[in-house]
């Protein structure tokens, strides 16, 4: 199905001449609709509140160990290295990320259609859902990067038109996260402001953007404000949990200069009710790979 | 006092061709010889085998503030900021760390003498002490970069003709240390291992070393070895407690993107019967600012 509409309003703007002021959430966290599915009520509930969750062990050790192998695969597969979806780290030329990586590895499009995924998304988005991006991420050991602070809603409204805030991502751990080698940083709460980021886009941002981020970028004056209000919290644990968190979220990781790796697969859903418009503040949209135009309802197999 | 005599024999051979094999410590880590003092049985030996120990209130709340104080006045006098006891940031030009910050400031060079502190490097070290250096660090939010794993001694033993592994430091975090702003990470046990490095040190090394160390840098086959056997632990508490760390300590620390700055007093006691001779693997010995060569006994007072 493709849809490609004019988008009507515009509830979240961004990439203004100045930062602006944080704007309250016009969404649910939490959509009704989908009744049903693994998650509880307290989880859920602790989701609308915090914006994130963390399931303790999302696969088993034995699924573990086979993600991990067919990453390997992936990652070392030469023929596809000069593949549009295939990120490399600025410094090395190390894969970092493989964007729309379950329409490359049927292992992953199957992890996809699990139902302990894709029923925890229709829970929370109340509605169909389809992957919006999908990807894994390879954090090498000593000289790991990270991410600074930042909002994925607030790229995904401005550079590839998601009008509301009814996306949600699962990031899988394939390794363990300890708060020292690049774990995940969430302020839990911070979902429910919107901040409105300064600077145009450049054409092809996400070129750039997707190794370092330049644009999009929350003013230190918001992170602050959000980080008095809500503090910082981060996802650690074993290998195999997994953490689900709003579009919203603000979040970022520290650099890694540990021996220890990091690697994850990023699944991000979008309700059918929420597909993707004209991009709010760019003047193209951004390549199916990173953000999908034509969508297809992941049912549960 | 001046001590600078010609070393006799080199214990820890480094800055070879290649990075050697990781040696066994030939010193102990508590040295005899001071049998009172603030540290209990169960500390010292934690101290032993950890080669660390966290005292978790150093200095009270209340000196906590004056400390402050005292900080942001030095890194505010605009008259300092050329000297060379000042070292900025390389990218932003702020004031990253100020050496011989007892001999500048009159309530520092009051802590050095501090009967908590200065006691307890005596048991420690198992003799008279004195200042081999002094500094305070400031590690800002959002940008602030983080060390590299390092052991202090292998630069004090290359460079500033540091015997043997008879000196102690002291971090008093001023800012409370979390996980996730840059704490030190510390290899519990690892100081029981000397780990050669690889490369000839170059004229005035420390003019760059002490903003990014490139020489004097473990080899990621040591750090991986040394982290496999012993572990990562984290230095985290808040402000007011203090780390209390063997010279040859293995540590470093991450990068900080959080809005929470963080800084800390940090002094290094050296034994008096441990003083500089020549450098072990360095043309000329570091400046007195950074590595003092005339040192006065430390007494409690």
């Amino acid at each position: 199905m493709t849809a490609t509409l004019p988008n009507a309003q515009d509830l979240y703007p961004s990439r203004l001449a100045a930062p602006g002021e944080l704007l309250e959430r016009q969404d649910p966290t939490v959509w009704p609709g989908v009744d049903d599915g693994p998650l509880g009520q307290q989880e859920l509930q602790d989701y609308d509140g915090k914006g994130y969750l963390v399931v303790p062990q999302m696969i088993t050790p034995t699924e573990l160990e086979s993600f991990r192998t067919e990453l390997d695969r992936l990652r070392s597969d030469g023929s596809l290295k000069q593949d549009e979806r295939y990120v490399v780290e600025r410094e090395t030329g190390d894969v970092r990320s493989i964007f729309a990586v379950h329409q490359i590895s049927q292992k992953i499009n199957d992890l996809v259609h699990d139902p302990r995924i894709v029923n925890r998304a229709r829970q929370i988005l109340g509605s169909d859902v389809y992957v919006h991006q999908s990807r894994v991420n390879y954090m090498p050991g000593f000289t790991g990067s990270g991410f600074y602070w930042h909002s994925d809603f607030e790229t995904w409204h401005a550079e590839d038109g998601m009008p509301r805030m009814r996306a949600c991502s699962f990031s899988i751990a394939l390794t363990d996260n300890f708060a020292f080698n690049g774990g995940l940083m969430l302020m839990p709460g911070a979902h429910r402001y919107f901040a409105p980021c300064a600077g145009e886009t450049p054409d092809e941002n996400y070129k750039s953007s997707l190794q370092k981020q330049e644009i999009g970028v929350p003013h230190r004056e918001q992170i602050t404000q959000l980080a008095r209000k809500f503090g910082i919290d981060q996802f650690t644990g074993p290998a195999g949990s997994a953490l689900i968190f709003d579009s919203n979220s603000m979040h970022g990781s520290g650099n890694n200069i540990t021996p220890l790796p990091r690697s994850n697969i990023f699944i991000v859903f979008n309700s059918v009710e929420n597909t993707l418009g004209e991009p709010f503040a760019a003047a193209n949209p951004r390549p199916r790979h990173i953000a999908d135009r034509e969508f297809t309802v992941v049912n549960p197999k």
